[in-house]
């Protein structure tokens, strides 16, 4: 396989947590000391155009994220070695059921459900690394129904990426066409059927590099919340 | 791809938490009003015969687990229909560094690091669906340097492999290769480097079906808890 395909042959998501501070504190959560992680399940993904599916009963908040894509397979790098094994980036949703995620933190139990449902990570196409020459200056932002919910830049992470491929790397080993989400900036909130979500990123010009849409619909499944 | 092929193609794994009332009980839990789950990474296979790596500073329990492998993809299915859902099983440890989940769950965080590092799912090979007619008595046993840890029989689990089939697609499809860890019996405890940790599953005869062997180590890694 090659990163270029991660969208249909990558194995794993592995998206940060509260790494914006004006996102942690919006949640009411502590700024973190160390990076934390949780796993996304690769059929959650919803390429560019899709439709974003509402459970029965799920509030779902929108996250927009940096995903960074795995161009080869390794363990245990220093932060100062893993750039190297970054292949590329995408621009991420990291969609959230918010009240079942808030369940989990107070029961302390895994936030796997409230953040794997189908199409909870809508993701645009592969964008080769040296068309985003400097990551910790992107410009992202998201849009629903056309007005601005989050404008953030990714100069505003707790952690950088090399660090956070590093801690990743020390875990668990990272593979071709393995995606990192890198954390949301603050402005996350509920979306809704008949809403339609816009997202982008920015590096440097005052143009969008890249653009995505999705429409949001009801998930009719056996699932309530 | 094949379900036969599931520990180098398979996507995810779907871990079932506290499945068995003794179990839930040994950790201080409570017994579960409805199924819940977590996702392990699939770079966390270890074939028969590996050596299972303890990361600095973790405290590592084995739980032993009956797993089921998904043959065909599909979602939102009800559980009179999940069964036609299943190409085979396979034994399998779900490792857990304790330390690490007792605080994640203490503080509301999620537990992928403390269930993914490297080496975490020992499992067996594919063992196809025809081998175990009935998945509701199977027995599991685990020994460490040949003393009994874990003996116990499918016909325990508070929810049945049908149910938490369905229950897992009503979230997230399930696709082929796609492995459900379905509980771990009591008797969970610590693993250290030097230990050998045997494990195997019966059906019916008083002969292992399958039985599995692995080595403890260290792992040298950048990981320090
Ligand atoms: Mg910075
Ligand atoms: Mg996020
Ligand atoms: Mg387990």
């Amino acid at each position: 396989m090659t990163a270029r395909n991660f969208l249909t042959q990558g194995k794993k998501i592995v998206a940060i947590g509260r790494n914006f501070s004006e996102h942690a504190k919006e949640l009411g959560n502590a700024v973190p000391k160390s990076p934390f992680f949780f796993l996304k399940p690769t059929s959650s993904y919803l390429p560019n155009g899709g439709t974003v599916e509402i459970p029965t009963g799920c509030k779902v908040h929108h996250e927009v994220e940096l995903a960074v894509v795995i161009g080869k397979d390794g363990r245990d790098y220093q932060p100062s070695e893993a750039m190297d094994y970054v292949a590329g980036y995408a621009l991420a949703i990291d969609m959230t059921a918010r009240n079942l995620q808030t369940e989990a933190k107070t029961k302390g139990l895994p936030w796997s459900a409230s953040k794997g449902f189908d199409t909870f990570t809508p993701i645009s196409e592969f964008i080769p690394k040296e068309k985003i020459t400097d990551p910790s200056n992107v410009d992202l932002w998201l849009k629903v129904n056309d007005t601005f919910r989050q404008n953030g830049n990714t100069r505003d992470m707790i952690f950088e990426i090399p660090m956070l491929l590093s801690y990743v790397s020390s875990i668990m080993k990272l593979e071709t066409g393995d995606v990192i989400l890198t954390g949301t900036p603050s402005g996350v909130g509920p979306i809704h059927a008949g809403d339609v979500i816009k997202a982008g990123l920015k590096v440097g010009s005052p143009d969008d590099l890249l653009t995505v849409q999705y429409n949001v619909g009801d998930r009719n499944g056996l699932f309530k919340a």
